[in-house]
């Protein structure tokens, strides 16, 4: 066995930065004294969920993910102070007119050991984010830390079976999805059961396909829209699913937690020896999945 | 609204050939005077699972699948008679010494609309097929039909989400999965929940990752290993997910049955509107998936 405990930092975010930064890092020295390993951050957890309107004014929340970094230096004190592996949701600014949504991974000495670009832009009504963020071209990543190989993908990815294949395909023990997903009001009662039950299965299913744990860090709370028209009901539930695609913790859907599980690592291999699945692909097949679509 | 009806054939198998086909041809008559658009047969419906051990015997239940075929003939009568298509998995013979687990479609006049060759092929204990088959070599296969456009993949393939994915792109509506899966025995307690848990999570997200139905059709009854070594008791319950993830009709677990639903094609599109995957599939990004495995 080797067994390792992965906090999920789930919480609300109002207009206050600050106070979000903060609520944030008392979650996660108080999930770092509880004697985590790898802690994961929600989506964006600094701010609101921004992109439900498209305005300019919005791209000054994003920094410069450098050693001046306010934000990663205090992370990296945190990661450092409590030997716990820190991955954290942040708006990326690479350069002028340039902005990425991206994940930074701290080590447990406070290195910073990583980024990973958020590769799939959703553009849906209140989740526009097409206008703010640039697709990722890091590629897949993978993190090799202390206490696991650390995959890293962001919430629209969660839907894509590719992505989380190549993460796999690199080693991750752990796929974290930082998330921000919620309900519409006026689609919730018709829609809400299967759109949060499809957002589950999905992630399931690549646990499952891949042998690996997946970890979904969504936030709480609702956040009226700025246009005044509607907003998001964000539905928590954050969960980690086990290699089976059992989910083995699942949070609050309106409570903010910090939401702990301890997970055997040993597990990944002999699940994939009982189900050979990286054995039996068939890459010789599968080139036309770098196309859009197959028209027949 | 497009409705179409779908019924999956699900019963036991003895060693009596001629019984087995019999009785699966009769609840195909029964689904077709239901009025079944589409009817799918479970894995290899002719004959008792005979994979659980190597032996050379079993090839001669292998059959050329040509115009002297008399299964296909049958079928081709039964399709005709009842304005159905005939989803069927036979064991093929294609040459001497070589084999293949394949979907044969029949049109609504009878024609034979083509095959497919499973593409991934299992083996573990009780499940010996790469002794038995050679591995696909059609590609992923979509045949459309009067009701549907139809994708076939046969079972062990559905543990693979590239499989469902390029299924997906060649347009298909429905993905049907005959099925020949169970329990060992000495497995039940520990890990049956869990086996069949699996199962059905990857199945639902592939529905939910490619916006489509998918149909898995399995076989129920205890089949005893012919070396004396125990068996497998095949777990029934074939199912329909919808593109949400959702069971819309799933059968028993120990009975014959023919599972029949009515599903509205129409929402595929709808779903897709609001899920917009494949616009955000990024094909610039998946190359490695050509490849075994990533090593970094």
């Amino acid at each position: 066995m080797k067994k390792i405990k992965v906090s999920l930092i789930q919480h609300s975010c109002s207009d206050d930065i600050k106070e979000n930064t903060e609520k944030a890092f008392s979650m996660i020295e108080e999930a770092g004294k509880n004697g985590a390993h790898i802690i994961c951050t929600q989506e964006l957890f600094k701010t609101p969920y921004f992109c439900q309107i498209e305005d300019w004014k919005y791209f000054n929340l994003a920094e410069k993910i450098d050693e001046k970094n306010e934000t990663i230096k205090n992370l990296s004190t945190l990661a450092k102070d409590y030997q716990t592996v820190i991955i954290a949701s942040l708006f990326e600014k690479r350069a002028k007119g340039l902005y990425h949504n991206t994940v930074v991974v701290l080590n447990i000495d406070g290195s910073l050991s990583g980024l990973y670009r958020k590769m799939h832009i959703p553009d849906d009504p209140h989740f526009y984010e097409k206008f703010y963020f640039t697709p990722g071209d890091l590629g897949y990543k993978v993190f090799k830390t202390k206490y696991a190989n650390i995959g890293t993908l962001i919430c629209w990815d969660q839907w894509f079976p590719e992505a989380a294949r190549l993460t796999a395909m690199k080693g991750a023990d752990i796929i974290f999805y930082p998330t921000a997903i919620g309900w519409l009001p006026e689609e919730k009662e018709e829609y809400g059961a299967s759109q949060y039950n499809a957002w589950e299965s999905v992630q399931k299913g690549h646990a499952v396909a891949n042998g690996c744990y997946i970890a979904a860090v969504n936030r709480v709370g609702f956040e009226p829209s700025p246009d005044g028209n509607s907003g998001i009901e964000f539905w928590g539930q954050s969960f980690i699913a086990n290699p089976s695609g059992e989910l083995i913790v699942k949070g609050s859907q309106d409570k903010e937690q910090i939401i702990t599980a301890e997970i055997d690592l040993s597990i990944i291999e002999e699940n994939r020896i009982v189900w050979p699945f990286f054995r039996d692909r068939r890459p010789d097949t599968y080139h036309d999945l770098t196309k859009r679509w197959l028209d027949i």
